[in-house]
């Protein structure tokens, strides 16, 4: 519709004081939507820069989180250098830092100075527990806000047999709940001219993905436990044994699962008044296990996608990381990203998924920078030198 | 700073068509942002209706997910609701769905439609694989983009040996980039004076949080696998077992190692060739655990979280639900909700992590709504009688 094809947040500055991964992660999903990310690195960088595994002496972990940002070293104890930095938060839209609490206020940049000398600078705040409450001052990391939040307690394979999500969601949820702040700030500050500040705690965040475990709490009482691979109310639905390994089957409802029993070769098995319902499946599911087990273990798991897929049974693998990198659906969308410069030969990263009408879906990969490779493009740019 | 409290998304009209999770997590985000949402249920309701605990007749499930919502009951095949969609639509600002592919568009409204007749209109549609792609029209749920994606796969006790996330990544994931597009696209309208469309496929959001696990795998060419409560590269970073039970621990460096060592009462841990080194320690984990736990099961677990509390050490218990609510640090930034309308005693729920410095924290929670019924006030608000 529009004409030129400019991204919605060209033109917004983030000074980013941001650290490894909840605040990086939020900066690539700014950098993506077109924001211009001055990544202000300490001495010595971010140390996700030290987070193998490494190609050369670059992190592929640091080119993953931080490709399309600009990079300048600034050490804030440095008079040189805070004088620097305030001539940058003068003509920024964004400052983000996810600093130990009190750490911007030694600098000498509380809320208060900061919404007094710019009055439009949005500032998002990520902590560990957020500005409030007893634990504020304690350090956070990703496992610590996933064993707080309960998240650990229902995860694993049975009851105290919990285990980590295998990937940071402590960090990256945190990362996804700041770039909804942000930009609901910037939406904010055109209705009103004014700037904000969000206080966001990673353990808040875990707190409000626990879905539907605090609702079971408080009306049953009992304490919701880890389930393996199975969902705590919907049956069958999670991981089955074939003649050769694992398939996922979903099946939501009653209709369906007559549909499934019948492409099993079982039909009966609907109508057994052990699995007739939803809530009877539910209850008796070690028992339905093993009847749908010893039907699947006849055949390989190829052998099932194929008819189940066929008969508009939901139903899938279990991927590995190699399987995901080559999937046709997953590349067919763009999200697996070839990375090439300096010395990576084709290190791969994973793509945006916001896939908008304006937006060009392929574009190149932006390169991620070097520690201070961007000092002189950053002080053109605000006309510094 | 702005005088009038107003919340930043005030005025925005959502008119909302999505069913159980991934969509309402993301109209819930939205409604507390401050959007009027219109949820148009089919007849018979949001199937999540349907799903317990129940309190009552009313799903607990339901109303943690639809609080601040208007429902109105819509049966878009029959010409006299379709007509009052429309009539809604043109005074509408956001129009989601995660109806199954191809729905919405056999009603009449597909892009083009849309964009001709409502150009300013914002349209976010949420399916399991996204409108390209060869699986595009395979039906998806929450295990099955779990599984799909990797992240089961690297999500569990060991090799092959593979669990769930506890909590519905697979929605909730797409629910916040949905925000984050939606959110994106109403500044793109600011800027350009039209509306856009957001093609978010649930699987494409998997993949986006993967992490490091893709250019791990890219780099080393391993297949990363689960581990437990452990981190694949940082050591000791995971659950040790004590004299009562377990204890988080997360030692990000080296420095920090040797104050732990020292806290735990073996100082020379910290010099053996095994472990004076987080990449060394990461090797040789097994043996660190051992240790570890040796010292580590001469007392309970209490005695520990003080210890290591009073010395800097990050560490955790393992909370369960029934631990969250009642937790301090949870409580005290309002992240636990009491839900107290028609028979619901009580009821607690999540809270949203986003406070801002121009929001109230505390305000009532709002109610969720029984089956159309807000038809009476949404069609005032529209000055459709």
């Amino acid at each position: 519709m529009s004409k030129k094809k400019k991204l919605p947040l060209e033109g917004i500055v983030v000074l980013d004081l941001t650290n490894v991964l909840s605040g990086p992660y939020a900066t690539l999903i700014l950098a993506d939507l077109g924001a211009y990310i001055i990544k202000v690195e300490k001495p010595g960088g971010d140390d996700s820069r030290k987070y193998g595994p490494f190609e050369g002496n670059r992190s592929g972990y640091f080119i993953s989180l931080n490709r399309g940002k600009k990079s300048i070293m600034l050490n804030l104890k440095k008079k040189k250098d805070k004088l620097l930095f305030k001539k940058l938060l003068i003509n920024s839209d964004v400052l983000i830092d996810n600093y130990k609490l009190g750490t911007l206020e030694k600098f000498g940049f509380n809320w208060n100075y900061i919404s007094k000398n710019y009055p439009k600078l949005i500032q998002a705040k990520v902590s560990g527990f957020g500005e409030s409450g007893p634990l504020r001052n304690n350090p956070a990391y990703d496992i610590i806000v996933q064993a707080m939040s309960g998240i650990m307690s229902i995860t694993g394979r049975k009851k105290n047999e919990f285990v980590r999500v295998g990937t940071s969601i402590g960090d990256i949820v945190a990362g996804l709940f700041s770039v909804i702040g942000i930009l609901t700030q910037l939406i904010h500050r055109n209705n009103t001219n004014f700037g904000s500040k969000l206080d966001l705690s990673m353990l808040d965040c875990q707190v409000a993905i626990l879905e539907n475990a605090i609702a079971r709490h408080s009306i049953q009482k009992t304490i919701p436990v880890p389930q393996g691979t199975d969902h705590p109310t919907i049956s069958p639905f999670g991981s089955f044994k074939t003649l050769d390994g694992e398939i996922i089957i979903a099946i939501g409802n009653d209709k369906l699962f007559e549909k499934f029993s019948s492409v099993l070769g079982d039909k009966n098995m609907a109508k057994d008044k052990f699995f007739n319902t939803n809530s009877n499946r539910n209850k008796n599911l070690q028992k339905l296990r093993k009847k749908i087990e010893k039907k699947l273990k006849e055949k390989k798991t190829d052998y099932w996608i194929k008819k189940f897929t066929f008969h508009g049974i939901p139903n899938s693998v279990i991927n590995n990381i190699k399987d995901v990198v080559k999937d046709k659906q997953i590349n067919s969308r763009n999200m697996i990203l070839s990375y090439n410069y300096d010395s990576m030969k084709n290190l791969k990263v994973s793509g945006s998924p916001l896939k908008f009408s304006f937006s060009e879906i392929k574009k190149p990969v932006a390169k991620a920078p070097d520690l201070d490779e961007n000092r002189m493009e950053i002080l053109r740019y605000f006309k510094l030198i």
